[in-house]
């Protein structure tokens, strides 16, 4: 069910909060979705591909999910394993992984862009270099 | 795709926060799960069948996933419907949905738990009390 | 130290998350400044004196402060009490305090708002509506 | 106002989440604070002097504050610096300075600890070994 490292082509790491821990001392189920949300977002802005209050096109989450194998705590830090799953006209869909310091993932999930125009919130197809980049992904 | 009001049993209200609201101004992805956290988990806790730190059983949360329809935003407050979906010997699977002041639901989701020893981390069954309550749900 | 309800003008109810609560099983000290933060942002939004994105003039937070009396913890909701506490050309200081369900504030604080002009980033005079509402607060 | 690197004596990195940016496009002010809890709380536990669910004593924290100078943004990494400021019989008063890429402090703040007996929540002497420690931050 769970996969080992090299199931993923980029990384990403992340350090964890003293606050993402919850009442049971393991990180809360909810921050898993903040990772995935931080390493595609890293990914879009690090290429050139997103920014938060300029260009014609932002990506709308439509769609994430995820499986929890095994619990994780602060202080050790994740690394955040990404892959492209599918890619349509307009959406994206990306594989993620959850890893600690060794094993495999603690947890995997999607998480299913959408593009879109900023002024309209229609969708619109995805341009050509981004569309280049993510089959490298 | 979405669904209405009368497709859930249970209703949690939630207040949202200014940062609930992300860069993009609208409450950011990973904020649903924090809502379907809140739900199931005050359900619980209202009913006596979950306790932070008392009890032999706790709950892990092994699976969550959601639908976003349409963008909501901080100010407005939202409302969690809740209802079982599947019923296992040790696992719960929780039907979610996020509700703005009107209209169907601008998020679905599912939550799964599984009830474990506090102790072992083990699988155990679910009570009787939780299951009679649950089955209601 | 603490104060009682009625040191404050304006109250405004935040239902708290069980991702409030960090691994001691109280609401985490970080979240009371989300709490500030919301109260304010709401009654400046509620009396349209700020908008996410439009008008000329935004608000930055240039100091906030807590003192934590007693803990708190979800699933107990909160309000939040709110007072003017310093009105300069360009600045606000607000006077916030954390109830639970009854008793003195279990938490108090201070909030420090400067207006600036949203595409210069420099501080401008405070409107006149917007000194008015505050001195009402 | 702002502080050098050099007036800090240990520092923490911290990578930063896409939804640590608010509705503005920076870092909201709340996460300064999580920034502050994760470093101070880092420190301690990889000294052994904390532990979220075990040994006899904790820390609470009974005051916080913070001054912003300049905003920061995701996707930047920030790097908290931590000091000793006042070390009572059972407080601890830590200063702390989050510092982007470059440059002096984009904010400086404080965070008070008073160490407690676990079970009973009275204040109790701070261990010989911690203080050691702090006379050496």
């Amino acid at each position: 069910m769970t996969e080992p490292r090299d199931a993923y082509r980029h990384f990403h790491p992340i350090t964890t909060r003293w606050a993402d821990n919850d009442a049971f001392g393991h990180i809360n189920n909810v921050q898993y979705y903040a990772f995935f949300d931080t390493a595609v977002t890293a990914w879009l802005i690090a290429r050139g591909f997103l920014h938060p209050t300029e260009g014609d096109i932002v990506c709308f989450v439509v769609e994430t999910g995820c499986r929890y194998f095994r619990p994780l705590a602060f202080p050790e830090p994740v690394t955040v394993g990404m892959r492209l799953e599918k890619l349509g006209t307009s959406s994206i869909r990306y594989g993620l992984g959850v890893f600690g310091a060794e094993g495999p993932a603690a947890a995997t999930g999607h998480f299913v862009h959408v593009a879109v125009n900023r002024a309209s919130g229609r969708p619109v197809a995805i341009p050509a270099p981004l569309r280049l980049a993510l089959t490298q992904l």
